[in-house]
């Protein structure tokens, strides 16, 4: 039997990411804040963009490849819209000062749009489009990828990537309605999680140069990711390549840096976040109640045989969240092994021996 | 042998509805405006929509479920953002003037949205969305489908379209990107088609109530369309609709009429339009040119075996668009058979007998 996974409250993990980041030079300030995102990551079930990352986001910083002390600023700037210049910093930093514009700018204007360049990888696309949430307000995050793993559709050469989009709409009542997806059938995490646990793929995720399906994970490099409906998940992965990449002048298609294969490298990562007024549409409350409906109406579906429970986008996270903040964050123990190997070797202290 | 298909000039088709929608007594200057919209839906490929749908579009103007002679206004609005009751009028005249409006908007604040109500089926998403290409701005669409399709993700109940998703982003010397795709793996036209020219449909675009896979169209009410992606298409079905209908106090879910199979109750259609200035975000000419790499990169893409062309979105439609200008438009006889016999029946010259 396997040793049972241990549970750590959020803030715990906040201050271990944060002692780790700041152990390597980041002001506290953002190492708190980072961790506090990163926390968040987990909290919500996004396991493969949370704590996990930590030890390669080190690495990044460690070989160079990252900025500690940015000067992240806006250099193109509307009414509605600001492009803010990352200066290779940590992508939460960016794109949380990103939200806080955006959400900011659409009070006066109803809608706004923040880009970035220089930016780096952020965690959970769900985690920004969440933030307009709270101010009564849609969120929507696009982002390039950092690895491209998705040729053109008919093509061989990779130049675009799981390019995701999130949306986050309020509900009133009922829990918000948070889509966070890839524009490809399976995340490339989802690949490596498979490799790690020695299981074959399902058919549809991958196929190799000639188009046959691809179902060893360790064979990923022979092959690619299949976008979301064949040419359709394609065009999807451009344009969101397009609007978080190229309008920005960050990072697309040949530039993009992969950063799994590369610590030194500036990645030019680009992101965009939107933030849209509910109250520049009516009444907000009737607005929420409208949504709520809907809500309600799918989960009242007549379902499928064999199918318990229609959910909506989002809601799976939701309630891991609950249990998370009530029980703890479980982390499997082969990661938490690799944590400690990490602390003891930039020299901070162990989660397990971080105060709660 | 069946007979040739005809050509007709984009001016022909413009004045052939537009004389249709006249004598139907929708005002002159708004049927010319629907003709031209029409005959533009026609000339880039989109045959599904264009002057295919005028018998239907006319037989709802004659059960008294469109409105003539609409005051199509804005009903809330902010810096950035309008809200267009479009007071039941033709969707191409209310989707025309939020395209105006948004681009008006963006010029100033980098960014607009404007969604509308109480309108109607407008034709192809890409038509609103090229709209902003020739500001230099980018153009995203979002709409709720006259009919649902679709059920939440495990569910039977039919409370979902195939809501598509329309986005243009200009280009320098290639011709723009623009993607426009429904977010079911089929839009149910193609369905129709197939129904119609008698054949099967393949694998993977409907599925029946135990989740059978659905290949006779004659038999498309027994079953319902599957999303892309399975689960993020659902999701991206229900957050298009939440935009384009909720969020404007449209229909979405069950307040959806089925436009196919009522032609008198108001269908309250829901749509919106972003426009994104280029020059918010920098040079604009430099923005291009990258957006012209990002083009000619991917087409010199490396093919799979038996792929003679890697297309951009949008790049068939251009060149479709380009020989029907020179040469005219096609129409398959039984199309035009049934466009001669709605004529005879409303009193009208045939397309044959319009002048070009």
């Amino acid at each position: 039997m396997s040793p049972p996974e241990q549970r750590f409250s959020v803030a715990q993990l906040q201050r271990f990411i944060a002692s780790a980041l700041a152990h390597l030079g980041m002001p506290e300030a953002d190492a708190q804040t980072v961790g506090g995102l990163m926390a968040e990551a987990d909290l919500q079930g996004s396991d493969g963009h949370g704590v996990i990352r930590l030890p390669n986001y080190a690495k990044r910083i460690r070989q160079g490849g990252m900025n500690l002390t940015p000067n992240i600023r806006i250099i193109e700037e509307r009414a509605g819209t600001a492009l803010l210049d990352g200066d290779n910093g940590m992508g939460h930093l960016v794109m949380k000062r990103a939200a806080e514009i955006a959400i900011e700018k659409a009070r006066t204007t109803g809608i706004a749009w923040v880009g970035s360049r220089l930016s780096n990888h952020a965690g959970p696309a769900s985690l920004y489009a969440r933030m307009p949430l709270a101010h009564d307000m849609i969120g929507l995050y696009f982002a390039v990828g950092n690895a491209n793993h998705l040729p053109a559709w008919g093509g061989l050469s990779m130049l675009l990537s799981t390019n995701p989009i999130a949306a986050a709409v309020p509900a009133g009542d009922e829990p918000p309605i948070v889509l966070d997806m890839a524009t490809t059938v399976a995340a490339y995490g989802k690949v490596k999680t498979k490799a790690q646990r020695g299981e074959m793929m399902p058919e549809g995720w991958m196929v190799d140069r000639t188009g046959k399906p691809l179902l060893d994970p360790n064979r990923a490099d022979e092959g690619f990711l299949l976008p979301i409906g064949g040419y359709k998940g394609y065009g999807l992965s451009l344009i969101v390549g397009l609007l978080a990449g190229t309008l920005n002048g960050a990072a697309m298609g040949r530039d993009v840096v992969d950063f799994n294969r590369d610590f030194q490298t500036t990645t030019n990562t680009g992101q965009a976040i939107a933030a849209i007024d509910l109250a520049a549409f009516g009444d907000v409350s009737a607005l929420k109640a409208r949504v709520d409906q809907v809500v309600r109406d799918l989960r009242a579906s007549e379902r499928m045989p064999g199918v318990d429970r229609v959910w909506l986008p989002g809601e799976q996270s939701h309630e891991r969240r609950e249990v998370n903040l009530r029980e703890g964050i479980a982390l499997p123990p082969a990661l938490l092994a690799s944590l400690d190997a990490f602390a003891h070797d930039i020299g901070v202290n162990t989660l397990g021996a971080t105060t709660a």
